[in-house]
């Protein structure tokens, strides 16, 4: 028992679990930053109306290249998760050892925590936007919309890292991170309207955090992680099957080699 | 006679074909609610004026990296047609068999209208957005302009999955996936306010059966359809002559190694 | 003397050239009729205003994929020109035959026409957008910025066909045809409201012809022919000497191994 | 100590040093171009407004496509810096001689200040847009912001660059280089209405030249230096430590076959 917990420990504090940790912090601080970042910019911008198809745009194309530069600075050291929903559908398939998933989820909430609080700070006190329900919708309804668009991320991160298609060269790694940035800026822009277009609980906490508004926050952590473990569940169950155990490691010790996308 | 109808009957019904329908349903329900949602997402944001230049971009970007990824996931399953006309051109040239096309279709078909249907119940009642005539436009003239923009699309798909090019590794797979969601974008934004920019009569289909309105279907299944035959045509017999028959082969039944694109 | 002219005619009509023609009049049609579709499309969601920076957006978008898709599409045929000043920076260094250049020249203008005329047809009478210089340039002005945009489009090329670079693998041709759509794309956003960011003369003639506007048409031939010429002696004689003779060579009739970009 | 002198003249003077420098002003021109052509472009579309979301969008799509295509143009001459914070990062880590970084800041200023000047006469006098700070905002807190920004750009340059990642395929080149433009348009979209976004002291140097602007200069050098310097110091220390040795040297006169990026 005490020897267990003695190798959990060594596991979650050796050398690249640290760095793993450390580059999971820059890649969700930039997301967050950028992602917040350009929803004060537009609004700044057209400070008469709350906003319009063009914030709409300019999150949504901030959030698709700010995706896609987060998990290419990460990928080789962490595996570039940059998301609390991602890292529970690997740590649901047993890709990454649940301490070391626990460290990644607190290594990303700080990081975009951080972020939100810079931007206010920085920025004089503008106030930082959340992700907020349409005035029409249900929370019900809005946790379907990110358990789909959640469910789409997953599933193509999944598709991007399974090791046949990726060795067998017929998929380039670069190729599926860039379909991974562009389904978030398709998930934005299908959705920013109805629940803001989350897919990712740390950048709802930070925002939330930094602003004092946690209405709806269960939504933006239901709805994610329902739609990670049912694309978890797709890909390695129905679509393609057989893969589970072929899926690279993502824990950080097992060496340089062996990370996922 | 009996055993041809077992021998399609077990084409249809093999595992592989199963899985083809599954990722042919995923990757559509996704480009449809992508396609739908975001014209859903741009109108809520601009309320007073019925739509301008911003929604047309939002719709056509979010169409571009939709098609990209929907292609993405299902590619090494279905051949990712995600579209009724490029089935309809893949089973012209003999790449798929009629009866598995057909359940292709059906699968496109019923994916785009859970899509419509589910962004109408989470989202409490919004209108489904069809693809509309422009007002001063005659049915035939939008029917050319779909069937246009339907060759480019199916034109650029039989160079990305022309053999010698990917083999000789001249082209990459991503690279030709890239183009044809490129291709997408491009479409939109060009006949966006002349036709809706629909190239896919699974994504007219499904906002149709929604929303009721039926008006000028036909103009979404006709052009289109003419549009991928001739594209067809002109691929194989003018411009890249004699690469019929090394077109790999789409029928889900041949193995995890041919799928095209 | 008549051998000559034998061998010219013989080289221009080889079914390979047939085939390059075929590929540069579809390509082309490809471009403009995206070109002028999506400036016609954004200015009927924004009647009135004369336009924004939202169509400003939605053209260069749509230029930056259409050129990208348009060059895929063609370049294992024809090299993928679609651009009458690239042909002749071609010409200039000696990768493509001038009789052949020639035909080059009239498929683009052609088909350049032909797409804006199938446009106002198809549309029952929208206006044809020509590109047009600021009221408060002179024609000089506006024939420097197309020669410096135009510059940057065909040096760019230059550099994606160095055969030193694809060789050797350094860069992959895919991430070649990519850098001139964003090249294309990037002069568009910087100089759509100063000259229309045309670079493309068959652009700008099949425009002019179809609306019958041919006001300072010369602009959009000087200063595009000035740059590409200028980018060819650039790229071949300081920054990357010594490779001229290295370039792939275009001409239709070598075979379907030896194409540029 | 003369012949010290001797060399270094003989290193900043060779052909190939001569060469690096043409290339980084013709890329570095053609992104200061582009950077102030699209803001001039987007306001001139919309005089009523000072500017609105729209323009944030067309000059961080300008930006994003630039930076590609500027480092796609030179990376193979001269390393693709574009920015004098760059070449700041790679002088630090020794990758780049400390007189030959002088001549890219040289090159760099100049080609930055002539774009500028070119566009105004060109344009018939359209004022410069130089980066400004939001008014409710300090110029501690800019800097701060810039200095974030430009973080996060040379970090994902030095992810770029490691050769470990490149020489063993699991990071294409060209992937690296989109990565690069996509971290730049992201920054522009999340810091544009804060401090314009410029991440380039080149750029802000050469509007405030032509302009005559140069009000809060100081906080476009100081935040993107501490920026970059950082980013050196977490990429080589922290994150991928024992890898500064083996980044390929950028300098110029080592032959054709070690450029970074």
């Amino acid at each position: 028992m005490a020897s267990d917990m003695q190798a959990i420990f060594r596991q979650c504090f050796a050398a690249p679990a640290l760095r793993s940790y450390a580059a999971e912090s820059i890649s969700t601080f930039f997301f967050v930053f950028t992602a917040v970042g350009s929803a004060i910019s537009a609004r700044m911008l057209t400070p008469d109306v709350t906003s319009d198809a063009s914030s709409l745009i300019a999150t949504a194309v901030a959030q698709g290249f700010a995706l896609f530069v987060a998990i290419f600075m990460a990928v080789d050291v962490s595996g570039g998760h940059v998301n609390p929903a991602v890292t529970f559908a690997f740590a649901l398939g047993g890709h990454i050892a649940v301490p070391v998933a626990i460290f990644y989820w607190i290594s990303q909430m700080l990081a975009a925590t951080f972020a939100c609080l810079l931007l206010r700070v920085a920025s004089a006190g503008q106030a930082i936007p959340t992700t907020k329900i349409a005035t029409q919708m249900t929370g019900f309804g809005a946790a379907v919309i990110e358990c789909i668009t959640t469910f789409m991320l997953v599933y193509t991160i999944h598709v991007a890292c399974d090791p046949r298609l990726v060795s067998s060269r017929k998929k380039s790694r670069i190729g599926g991170i860039l379909a991974i940035g562009f389904v978030a800026g398709a998930g934005v822009l299908a959705t920013g309207s109805l629940t803001g277009g989350s897919m990712n609980p740390a950048r709802s906490f930070g925002s939330a955090v930094v602003s004092g508004e946690f209405q709806n926050q269960a939504v933006y952590w239901v709805g994610p992680f329902l739609g990670a473990a049912f694309a978890a569940l797709v890909h390695q169950n129905l679509v393609y099957p057989n893969t589970s155990s072929q899926l690279s490691d993502t824990q950080p010790g097992n060496g340089s080699g062996e990370v996922i996308v």
